[in-house]
């Protein structure tokens, strides 16, 4: 077998076989297939697609490419959740809870933000203590006794994922969703659990700009889960603005506990019920309606609370020392005044999370560092009637930052008008489920 | 400027500028952009195209990409031909002195052979004696002087474009007529003649399968080169069938001393006296009418056998110690069996021309020796009505070559049925031309 005859093929349109798809990703892996006939290959499926079959095949040859986590203990209660990233989202820190003290078991791999959206994984650091490297025996074990851990990805979970996502990150070969779709997924099959909620992000603040592009990959990926033998399901979400108040991981864990206390902003609170909603049906085998039910409760009545005390424990974090933390942080929020009179119609994601990056909170490149204190606050969102000079933000600049260039920043991302805009759903679409 | 954003837009059918071409091409040849971005441009270039303006950006750049032959000095008949690749054409041998003989100055430069297609290098180096290294300034020296001189080709002679060929070889992006076309023409473009003549072939032994892709390819080069001011014109010829009787080095250069005596296989002289034509019109600007009875008159005449006498003489070719060891070597020709009776409907130019390299008239490899004596003599050409067991071809096996293999695959080419097939044109179309 040649990669030349195989990167051919697809050119023409043709689609590979099972083998002739491992050839080129473990031999691309392994250095025999060079990265030019890998962007060649990548480029052509950016023309001619590939096929359910297709996809199906490489995501199990990248997910079987390294390292993956034996979950096969712990029963068929294991579920998992993967945003397709965006800003403002700290999901997971609120629906594992939900998930975990109604019976699911949430045993979770979650990396660092790039760009302009935030990792859970910097998030739960700026928790004083918490730990995200974890031994695979040490995490199997939390999940058993905890029914919830949350560690660092796996540095070799899915190399030739990461390897193949690098290329096509320098070769404009990103934008394809069979692509996109076998990378989310590769990593979701080689972390091991039963069942997996998607969280499709669209809108302003996501790579996939429509809710028809979100639910194409969303569609892509379900498929791909399925045919792995997984419980899948995916939720179509709102990205146009960002969710929640919060941006930056301390401010973003602050709110996180305070939906689980039965406060915090109202988008977020239902995102995350319908989310626990999925997964517990998924995992438990629950209608959608007694799913919503159950994490509704758990949520309302402080069990959830409590598992989230527990697992941010077992894995070493002290919410005390992080909430005084916080309480001494507040002072330093400065004030961002409306520059006109009118009805926010529009917010830009992405350019509210790159003014919580300038601030020093996200990073800009790999293995910068994060500031756990920067961010901001959000306090009128889209829809919002706001006067000229009326505070509408709070930001927190991290050491030595001048949030200058993020104010005009966040203020380049906001179109303040006379008319009142169209309210946008939160969730557009379900896709999958429990067949 | 960013590779990545040029790929980019290239994927989305826009045009590159100037700038951004040269950028490309220098990054490449200087080595700053890898082999994997220009590979994602070269497939996302083979979907979508390259404008016009694209192309001779292109060309010009990888032109420039390292020495170019100054032939100024020589005035405005310098005059270059090239084939895109056949079995059987040794039409150079033939053409060049012609052109010369009528006042063109042929200073060209030739490559070897590569698979199933021979190299004019190759079969002037079965002339003992016959110098084709030769220092830029000899080589000027000798154009000058005899009007004609074929040397090896330089080095560095448009590496750029030698590395993106290697590039695109490998990774399936090599069949992009926008990209063949600027191939060719950048080293034609570096070798620095004013006129040019392109003989672009079509058939089973051509890359181009069919004569409205050869058009297409041809119609793009003389564009490039007329971009670039220089006069050009193409013929599309047929390489439906080998070019000739003979294959194989030596046996090429004493079929092409027979034409330029007179004698010789009709096709072959046909074909040499309308590319000889095409030639003397651009140089000297006559009409194609007036030029061909000039060519005619010269090849008739015996002026062309003297100016070649003069040209190989001038590069230190022994055609008197040629002569004898062909006569000495003829005795080695096995004879060929009709496997059946009937009408040779075709004859697969690409399998004959593999059936010659299997004897060791070619090489297989970059870099593997060839053998001088081997090759072939066509006897019965399609449209001949052998009988079984008439002889058809003469096989010539390089020392220590067991013909077998090379029969079985001469035979594969053949077609033998009971009706008469219809006649090919030698000449489909001429493009191009004086303006």
């Amino acid at each position: 077998m040649r990669a030349v005859d195989l990167i051919e093929k697809k050119k023409r349109g043709k689609a590979l076989a099972e083998e002739e798809i491992r050839f080129l990703i473990n031999g691309f892996t392994a250095g025999s297939v060079p990265d030019y006939q890998m962007a060649a290959w990548a480029m052509a499926v950016c023309f001619q697609g590939m096929t359910a079959a297709e996809t199906a095949a490489l995501t199990a040859a990248m997910a079987e490419s390294g390292d993956r986590a034996d979950l096969t203990g712990l029963g068929g209660r294991t579920v998992d959740k993967h945003s397709t990233g965006g800003v403002g989202d700290k999901t997971t820190l609120i629906v594992a809870p939900i998930v975990a003290s109604l019976g699911g078991i949430v045993a979770k791999m979650s990396g660092r933000g790039l760009g302009h959206t935030g990792g859970t994984v910097d998030k739960l650091e700026s928790i004083p203590g918490y730990q995200t490297e974890l031994s695979p025996a040490a995490f199997v074990r939390q999940a058993q006794d905890v029914g919830l851990v949350v560690a660092g990805q796996s540095g070799n979970l899915a190399p030739a994922d990461k390897k193949l996502y690098a290329l096509r990150d320098v070769t404009a070969t990103v934008d394809s969703i069979p692509l996109i779709a076998s990378s989310v997924m590769s990593k979701k099959l080689a972390a091991g659990s039963a069942s997996i909620v998607l969280d499709v992000k669209t809108g302003s603040g996501a790579f996939m700009k429509t809710p028809e592009k979100a639910a194409e990959l969303a569609e892509e990926m379900v498929a791909i889960g399925r045919a792995a033998g997984r419980r899948v399901s995916a939720l179509i979400t709102n990205m146009d603005l960002p969710l929640g108040s919060a941006v930056g991981n301390g401010l973003e864990v602050e709110e996180a506990i305070a939906v689980l206390q039965g406060r915090g902003p109202r988008d977020l609170r239902q995102l995350c019920l319908h989310l626990a909603a999925e997964m517990l049906s998924l995992c438990r085998g629950w209608t959608p309606e007694e799913a919503l039910a159950q994490a509704e409760t758990a949520l309302d009545g402080g069990r959830a609370l409590e598992k989230m005390k527990e697992w941010i424990a077992a894995q070493g974090g002290d919410l005390e020392a992080f909430a005084a933390g916080r309480r001494a942080r507040r002072i330093e929020g400065r004030p961002l005044a409306a520059p006109k009179s009118g009805y926010i119609t529009r917010m830009d994601a992405e350019k509210i999370g790159i003014s919580a990056v300038l601030l020093g909170a996200g990073r800009a490149a790999k293995g910068d560092a994060v500031d756990h204190d920067a961010g901001l606050r959000i306090l009128k969102k889209t829809g919002s009637c706001v006067e000229a000079g009326e505070v509408i933000a709070e930001l927190y600049p991290g050491a030595g930052r001048d949030p200058a260039e993020a104010e005009a920043c966040y203020l380049a991302g906001l179109t303040i008008e006379e008319g009142a805009p169209e309210p946008q759903p939160l969730i557009y679409q379900k896709i999958g489920g429990l067949e």
